[in-house]
């Protein structure tokens, strides 16, 4: 099997940093699950991350996650040994050994969940996932596109609590899914989407992985250059810069669970004069200029500390704080009809129609 | 194998009468259950009700329950089909064949379901339940006092979702389960508590379904020659009448999907000069006579139409109803410190002490 590379405990610190960036100010903070993972790759060893085309087509391929909101226990860093749990628990539910781990969000915390099931059960990872970025619910998968079932499903707890799913959708599964999660403490450890080689080819967003920790790599080393941190992601992306601004009010409010809410912005340097706006679901879904939406879902929309190229949350997002706005395009999947009916603005209850994020649209907004 | 009675679709409306007497103002309306129950022992014969003392030890004996409220379709009934998949897949699950049928709670519907089980998959039905009454908790069995875990349990729908749960106690059982039955719609058919031949002896309160059959054909026998029902009852029980009045008030409300709340009586004929009220929580918890707690959980508190006998449930009181009010002695393992601590007044959140309603008692109340 060819291997991609070999993933260690230092390489962890770039995906978190890379996974942030594809959070889009959601997903999760990835501190958790990094440091689950870097001390599962202590006790079992390396990663192997490899191309899906490497998997055979009868392999049997499941991602790993976490849903809800991680919890820091003070006397006691969560050991993953969940997931391995809802690793076995599907194995025997389906009779049969799962041959690799897959990503199932690359972005926020669940960009490095899946190292701890890979290193835990000593399995190959396979590098994508099932969004190219963060979504706030379960069926938003490009999986889900292929007609992949989420079901059967494993959902542990760090109690000794476990649930498995089947569901008639995927959207019966989030469901069921969020209120076991939230009954569990509000977050749980799962193993689901069941999946051959053969579908996982065609399902996955390729690369992400990998993307993440060219991302985390490359803001290290522009900070050690003392470069530009924010030119350095955007070289590693068909990204464009929205603007450069300051926070100027920021509204949330908490609904079902989700954070939601609006930022407002006011342009700095050659962006001054205009005013953007950011609408988000736990994770940024539109970003406005003038009153005018100019970016939306499944584009994503990422927000950098503009000296430090650090990834901003929702959650810490401060008034007066310097920031650099990037617009990426979403993985092509997404801009299918059926992709804009999952995670198109529409879907989140937003008035307006998806304009793609093109080369011709980032050149003329560069 | 010796047989008890040979349970036909006549005597489920017997049973349905007798589980309502004992559904203590809750326990949901057997009238759904009944019909399924009904519609599958004509499609698939009489159902064998057998002492338990007649299972081996080995044998797998399986409770089957509806959970939440029943709704009714009105362009299909519900065919008992989700119970026949609850029961399969946890065959499937456990990797072996149920021996035998049982009964969870015998008051309200719940003393119907378990029929369509017994019909639909060929196998007895044990004589007995884990309540002797009804109660509104997944963990209020007797079987939790035997140290039996409620799981592996499933949980199935009308729509094809299903879920299996592997929980730390049954409290958490009844957690996850209340939640994923609301999401279902607001009820799921369940198989859980599967238990050994040898524990269902010791664990089990014999012989309910009987009870609820007799008191069923009491009350028709009864009304058809024209003799005082609520007599005929009493004749069957070790039952009390605590008085004969009528609804001067009642106080609702649905908190957390439960119906809580309390209904005063002023006595009529003898009775008369006395005030009474119950305290309600889906079932009749406590009766209290001019202010002092006289009959308590886990004594069973039931209410009659004094005319028709008919049991009257927390749903149906109506102002100005007459109305008969018997206590029957609760199941001896309730009374127990473990028992109470299930499912005693404190439980409940009154701040009583029980005291057993025996011989002595009853004979100076009558």
């Amino acid at each position: 099997m060819k291997i991609i590379r070999m993933v260690d405990a230092a390489d962890l610190d770039d995906i978190a940093i890379g996974g942030a960036i594809l959070g889009t100010g959601g997903g999760g903070d990835p501190y958790i699950g990094k440091l689950m993972a870097q001390q599962a790759i202590r006790r079992k060893g390396k990663v192997k991350l490899v191309d899906v085309d490497e998997m055979p087509d009868d392999a049997l391929i499941v991602p790993g996650c976490m849903m809800g909101a991680p919890t820091v226990m003070t006397e006691k860093l969560p050991q993953g040994e969940e997931l391995v749990v809802a690793f076995h628990k599907l194995e025997n539910f389906l009779g049969r050994k799962v041959d690799a781990v897959l990503c199932g969000e690359a972005g926020g915390i669940n960009s490095t969940t899946p190292f701890v099931a890979a290193a835990e059960l000593g399995l190959p990872l396979v590098d994508g996932d099932g969004m190219g970025r963060a979504y706030p619910e379960l069926q938003m998968v490009t999986f889900t596109l292929h007609g992949v079932s989420a079901t059967p499903m494993v959902l542990a707890d760090d109690k000794g609590n476990s649930v498995v799913l089947e569901t008639i959708s995927n959207q019966w599964t989030e469901r069921l899914a969020r209120s076991c999660t939230i009954d569990m403490g509000g977050s749980a450890l799962l193993a689901f989407y069941p999946m051959s080689g053969k579908i996982a080819k065609q399902a996955i967003v390729r690369g992400t992985l990998s993307l993440a920790a060219d991302l985390g790599r490359a803001l290290r080393e522009a900070r050690a250059a003392k470069a530009d941190p924010v030119a350095a992601i955007i070289a590693k992306l068909d990204a464009v810069l929205l603007f450069e601004g300051r926070v100027q009010d920021i509204e949330r409010r908490t609904i079902g669970g989700f954070a939601r809410g609006q930022a407002k912005f006011e342009g700095l340097d050659r962006f001054r004069g205009h005013r953007y706006r950011f609408a988000f679901q736990n994770e940024f879904l539109i970003a406005e200029r003038d009153g005018e939406a100019i970016v939306t879902t499944p584009d994503l929309i990422t927000l950098l500390d503009v000296d430090t190229g650090d990834p901003i949350t929702t959650e810490s997002l401060k008034f007066g704080l310097r920031v650099a706005a990037l617009a990426i395009p979403g993985p092509e999947k997404w801009r299918s009809e059926g992709g804009l009916a999952l995670v198109g603005p529409r879907y989140f209850g937003y008035d307006i129609d998806y304009r793609p994020l093109d080369k011709a649209r980032i050149a003329a907004m560069a």
